[in-house]
């Protein structure tokens, strides 16, 4: 015991240091889809939190690096909210059905205030190449991955036919998905998100028959 | 004509006035597809277009009047380009494709910079309630109507199930449209046009089927 007293505050201080961090980045994550992520300025972000800015900049060094920590930890929510019930679902069309109103269903439980984190930062972000979009584009194509993947499967189960254009359903399914978003952040009423919900259904039938 | 030159002038000062006036909206709704409505100061837009601030604060008192003029210059610009070609078309089907393909033909050709000048705004105005979210909103109403308009045509026309939910229909055609400007101003694939008119056609063929 007397030997490990020197290193326990260390270790508590490294965890309390990684609780303190990922709860600024949740409330930075929310924020920017409310306020935007070129908003998120360390001093804004420190009043909301209640932290004073030099601690906050213990943690951050730029403004960049705080948006880039930021997005990593949306992904890791929305993954949480969005995509870990995918996995207790029968692969193929169930699968794809589970992602989407998990989708929909993180919309209407305002797990970020502004919506989909990732359609508000793209939107904000689109004319500003860099490490921010950057890094915005590669969750897209994570995202795109895994509704081929989960296509896939509904095609080797014989739930869509072989000859299906996959990006092209892609496009449409996420269209539905990213306009329920559009519309219930700007609107804030919930029959969207049922009407994208009823959207998917319509044409993944329309497929299957 | 020496009776009319003390008049001269005066009609000259006013017709160089609206000009001016319609040059300075013009670039605002160009510059606010890709800085943002928000961004739109009246400093800025002054050094953009070449003008002195104080120039530009004898047209507009403040930044929300700044904006509301731009959205309605956007309105005009956007009707031309979009709405314009849907009036030599035969009512119905035709029409609604023709409203499609000319909305993806201003993002191809990209009318505004940053591509659909209402996705951009309502993204960005989606959590700010006021008259600029008010005057998209408007906007939005409008856009949805002249749809309905189209649709209803093509329903007595006998090119729609009368009763087709046309609500539903409307989401998933705005869906894609909102969908290829996204994608678009993100990346500048312009394969995601194409994307979007052949998703248009199947859903408007699966419904005529």
């Amino acid at each position: 015991m007397s030997a490990a007293q020197p290193e326990a505050p260390t270790r508590r201080q490294r965890s309390d240091g990684a609780r303190s961090r990922r709860a600024i980045l949740e409330a930075a994550a929310g924020m920017a889809t409310v306020d935007g992520l070129d908003r998120l300025s360390i001093g804004d972000l420190a009043a909301h939190i209640g932290m004073s800015k030099s601690g906050l900049y213990a943690h951050f060094r730029s403004k960049e690096e705080l948006q880039l920590a930021t997005i990593d930890t949306a992904e890791a929510i929305f993954d949480e909210a969005v995509v870990g019930p995918m996995r207790g679902a029968e692969p193929g069309l169930p699968a794809v059905l589970v992602l989407a109103d998990s989708f929909l269903d993180h919309l209407r439980r305002r797990v970020f205030p502004g919506g989909c984190f990732f359609a508000c930062a793209s939107a904000e972000v689109q004319s500003r190449p860099g490490p921010v979009k950057e890094r915005i584009a590669a969750f897209d194509r994570r995202w795109k991955a895994r509704w081929i993947q989960a296509f896939e499967a509904a095609q080797r189960a014989g739930q869509l036919p072989v000859d299906e254009d996959l990006d092209q359903l892609f496009f449409e399914l996420d269209a539905y998905l990213l306009y329920a978003h559009a519309a219930f952040a700007f609107r804030g009423d919930p029959a969207v998100l049922d009407r994208a919900g009823d959207a998917v259904r319509r044409r993944l039938r329309a497929e299957a028959a």
